[in-house]
């Protein structure tokens, strides 16, 4: 059963940031979509709150604010920068009424091999976050990233890491923490059933990302496809994140230079059309 | 500690296979190296047991036969054919002296979104060889590939699914059956110590494969560094290998475009040079 466009987010790295943010709400509210997932290159030179209500005038949710800055640094003081950072993109997702703010935890610092101490920092930074994500109302979405970006992105890279997390820095299970599930990045898992279930059991899920694992794979980041264009078995992937009860918005988040090029309005119709084909 | 050379085999991938198999074989021992892994391309037009003889006159191991044919397939008849087939290379390590045969079990067949099923038939796969693997005295590696590989080259993509698998297939295990642990496939694995650890109690492991992952990394494949040239903590890697018990060579399998192009003299000697930098 396809999913209906209002229940579906539009993320803007889709579209390449190619106009204005209020162009671009207008354009995703215009296609029929439901929500918006912006990035902060959008936002920070502008008022969020003024972003977040012109967002909402339009009819449209905000999925989720995209993202952290990274946590693992080389040195105490850029690890406190990063925090600092971070503590004013919560501020801004909150004005901007986002139902979470994305962590991309960030790789190995410049040099650095190692991976243990990286993902501590990574630890810490979220530790350090939630007492303002909580005040602040937004939820913290861990995201796992495929683990070709171990290096240079993430050093988190299965759900059940990012789980395991969760449960250590919010044994009691109500703070604000969670994960974003991304099909792109954990579709191979072996455990992605498992871990899918005891997200939704662990009451986890604050979002879901949808787009496409194309065979064969020219860029490590920039040929993603669109739903329907790869080898994920997305109905399966949605039927089984459904039946967690999570009923958020999916996230139509596809890096691909191929797409970025395309025209907005043509290419909000292309997403729109993968996910009723699917 | 330098891993030293007489421990060290080297794959053939390494040097694109750019000169006859003899060529090759008196190249890696008179680079003082201990061991050699060779590919089907290398060995199926010529006679397994003269090549094989040939490798021991020179005073080299065959740390691995490269490798299975996939066993996913798009139909019955082409899933037992690739059981033929791999049944063939399975006689051809015998006949080389192999110490085992590497399994790179396959993706998707061509048009599947069926993960499961593939890795079914993966299952399966293997299954129908433990009987000539065990006769033969060649035991299977099952090599879990890094993830980016699981729509193309293998659906097995961590350490504990593969040791899952063996527990599966050979419960008791006193079978034939392992698994080669290469550093670039897993080092991004949350789990990667308790794994080596699990598989070194389990008493599975059958190949080590050291190179190094490069940050950036350009291309899926070709890309791959020499130790030391990359972000992965090979001597806490080599440890935990060593602290298993593993007493085995080191292969080094580096496929990159940049590096095949070398002559074989002279990249042999930079990965000599490599080693001992470690």
């Amino acid at each position: 059963m396809p999913v209906p466009l209002h229940n579906v987010s539009i993320n803007t790295a889709t579209l390449g940031y190619k106009a204005s943010i209020r162009e671009t709400v207008d354009a995703i509210a215009h296609a029929g979509f439901g929500g918006i997932a912006p990035w902060r290159r959008e936002i920070e030179s502008g008022a969020a709150r003024t972003i977040g209500r012109y967002i909402r005038d339009a009819g449209l949710r905000v999925s989720g604010y995209c993202r952290s800055t990274y946590f693992p640094a080389s040195s105490p003081e850029a690890w406190s920068a990063s925090i600092e950072d971070n503590r004013q993109a919560l501020r801004d997702a909150a004005e901007l009424g986002a139902e979470c703010f994305v962590l991309v935890a960030g790789g190995l610092p410049n040099g650095s091999r190692d991976l243990a101490g990286a993902r501590q920092q990574i630890a810490d930074g979220i530790a350090a976050l939630m007492r303002d994500a909580a005040a602040l109302g937004v939820p913290l979405a861990i995201e796992p990233l495929h683990p070709m970006y171990a290096a240079d992105r993430s050093c988190i890279n299965t759900i059940e890491q990012a789980l395991d997390l969760c449960t250590l820095l919010d044994p009691s299970g109500i703070g604000p923490l969670g994960v974003a599930i991304d099909v792109y990045h954990t579709w191979w898992d072996p455990k992605l059933e498992a871990m899918i279930g005891r997200a939704g059991r662990e009451n986890r899920i604050l979002a879901y990302h949808v787009n496409d694992w194309l065979d064969p794979t020219s860029d490590l980041l920039m040929d993603r496809g669109l739903p329907g264009e790869g080898v994920i078995d997305l109905s399966w992937f949605g039927n089984c994140i459904r039946d967690t009860g999570y009923n958020g918005l999916s996230e139509l988040e596809v890096f691909s230079k191929l797409l970025q090029n395309t025209p907005n309005d043509q290419l909000l119709k292309k997403c729109a059309a993968s996910l009723t084909a699917l």
